[in-house]
Formats: C-alpha cells, sequence, structure tokens
C-alpha cells in the first residue's frame, strides 16, 4: 500500500554544512521520516560535478520536492543553480525527448521551497532594507517549477535565522517537520 | 584625464561560449572598446573555482560593472550566482573589514544587466507563459546590487534570442555597443 502515500526527496543545498546552525536543525528534524529521501547536494558534489542520471531518477520516483537551503543573494546558493540547469534538462523536464514525444518528467509534481533568511520579515518588504517580499524574491525558482508542469505549494520561509535562540529554532525545526509529515500524509 | 571617464568592466557569463550565437556577438559588438576590460567567467574558471582577489581587483578599478549572459532557469548561470557569493564577500562589498569600517568597496558604482532571453517580451508578461516580466524575475539581481550601494541601471535586455536573424542580431549587436558607448563616454 505504500505507493498510495508520497515518496518526498529532499534536495538539502548549504555550501558550508559545518558552519550550519539553522539548516541543520531543520533537516535533523526531518531526516529519517518515513518516505522521505535526503540528498546533500555540497556534501554529494564538494567538486560541482553533479550525477545528473542520478538526480533525475531520484526526483522520477517522488511525488514532492523540496528545496531546502540558506537565502544567498536572494536566490539559491550556486550549486542549486547548476542543479537547475543539469538537471532539469530539455528533453527531460521540458521540450522534446529523442523520440519527439513532450518531455513532462517532473509533471503534477509537488515543489515546497523551504528557505532560511537571515533577514526579518519586516527587512522583506518594500519598505525594508530588501526592498522586496520573499514572494517576489522566488520568482525565477517559481516560474522554474511552473515551466515544468509541477505544482508550486506556499514556500517555507524562516526568516531572522541570526536571532533565533534555542528554544526558537528547536519550535521553528517542529514547523518544519510537521509541514513534511503533512506532506506525506496526504495520498498521491 | 583619462580618470575623468568611465571604465568599465564587463562580466561574460556564458556556459556554452563555443556555442553561442547571440551573446557572442554582443560581446564582439563591445570587445576592445576603450576603458573596456572583459572577464569571461566560464573560460577563466572551467573548474568553478574564482579567483577572487583578481575580481574584487577589477571591480575596485571600474566605475561601471556589466552583467552580461543568457537566462537560466529565470536567473544568472551557475557561475555567475557562485561569483555574486565569492565575490561580493562580507567585509569586501558590505559588512564591516577587519579594522571594524563599513565595508562598502562597490558603494556608487553602477551596475548594467544585459540580459538575453529566449522568449518573447509577450512570454515575460503576466499573461505570457512565463508570467512574469524580466523586471520581476530580476528582483534578486537587482537587489544584490542596491544592498552593496551601487546603482542600478536601466537593464539592457534583449528578448526572443532563437528568432533573431543575422540583420536582427547584427541590430542588436550595434545597440548594445551603443549602450556601453554611452556609458564609457559619461564622466565620472
Amino acid at each position: 500500500m505504500q505507493n498510495l502515500f508520497r515518496m518526498l526527496t529532499l534536495i538539502y543545498a548549504h555550501p558550508y554544512p559545518l558552519h550550519s546552525r539553522v539548516n541543520r536543525a531543520l533537516r535533523q528534524a526531518v531526516d529519517g521520516l518515513s518516505g522521505i529521501r535526503t540528498r546533500d547536494l555540497y556534501a554529494l558534489y564538494p567538486d560541482f560535478h553533479i550525477d545528473v542520471a542520478a538526480e533525475q531518477s531520484a526526483l522520477a520516483e517522488s511525488e514532492t520536492i523540496v528545496l531546502q537551503h540558506p537565502m544567498r543573494w536572494y536566490h539559491t546558493p550556486a550549486l542549486l543553480s547548476l542543479w537547475f540547469e543539469k538537471v532539469l534538462a530539455y528533453g527531460w523536464a521540458y521540450g522534446h525527448d529523442g523520440a519527439g514525444q513532450h518531455a513532462r518528467a517532473l509533471q503534477g509534481k509537488r515543489l515546497l521551497w523551504a528557505v532560511t533568511a537571515g533577514g526579518s520579515q519586516t527587512a522583506y518588504s518594500a519598505s525594508g532594507y530588501n526592498q522586496h517580499t520573499v514572494h517576489e524574491m522566488a520568482a525565477p525558482i517559481r516560474q522554474t517549477a511552473l515551466y515544468c508542469g509541477m505544482e508550486w505549494l506556499e514556500p517555507h520561509v524562516l526568516y531572522g535565522t541570526g536571532q533565533l535562540d534555542a528554544v526558537a529554532l528547536a519550535r521553528a525545526a517542529q514547523d518544519y517537520r510537521g509541514r513534511l509529515v503533512q506532506l506525506l500524509g496526504e495520498k498521491a
């Protein structure tokens, strides 16, 4: 009966995993949940040579894909940018395959963007020092998902990571776990 | 009297330079202009190991910085994302340096985003298949410039690169040259 429920691939992209406090705590809160498989991009590909077939295979077997990373210059860390370029390839995620058929490997899958931001929610507003909301910053990522026919879920955003004390971080980690548990529990 | 006029660094980022038609033509139209120095990121750093000191030095000597690249998933190619992370470093582009002083190496410099897009301008609209304008897609890049205290110039966008015939491409290359000549000619 397992395949009535969702399989979830967590794409984890922290450029300096040993220095991570917040993303590591979030990840630890969900590692080992039934149905989750985590791919730690910077651990797998420290030289930026992505195994495209392995990545595509993991995505093909999942109904839900989570991109978890800290914001880097208002976008993804560079290795995740490269992952978009290499893995979401013409002839697989979009366009036409070798047989002339529409390539839609990700069609109908759900994408959750789980991002942590150093700035507060106030900083991410028209009057804040970042001048844009996180929703506005997400335009390239959201449209990438939509272009591939994926369902864009409401992002999971954790603000003010530099100010989080241990209690707030533990609560944030449980919130994240709750969100993923919910996604895993919904029938496909 | 040379330093009355602008020095311009062109950061060129095409992931497959040998397969470039449009960006190569644009670049050739401006290469050799007086005051321009081009840094071809994929030629310089095929292994993604960026020489941060060399990049910072080039920027420090320039009043105008141009980022020229094809759109990749509605953002920059991955090596340019990495360049943002490594070159626009804490303690140099923002934050505080080792002596506790505000680090503002890029303060007051002008940034021109020169991007080519496969889609038409119609495709980049709320009703088009990309659902967002290029201005909306630019939010992370624009805010990166503003965060570093740079002046964000009106972007130079070339749409519909797949449909450009030789005449249209030659015209686009001259338009680009004209824009950069104008920027170079303005007194600092």
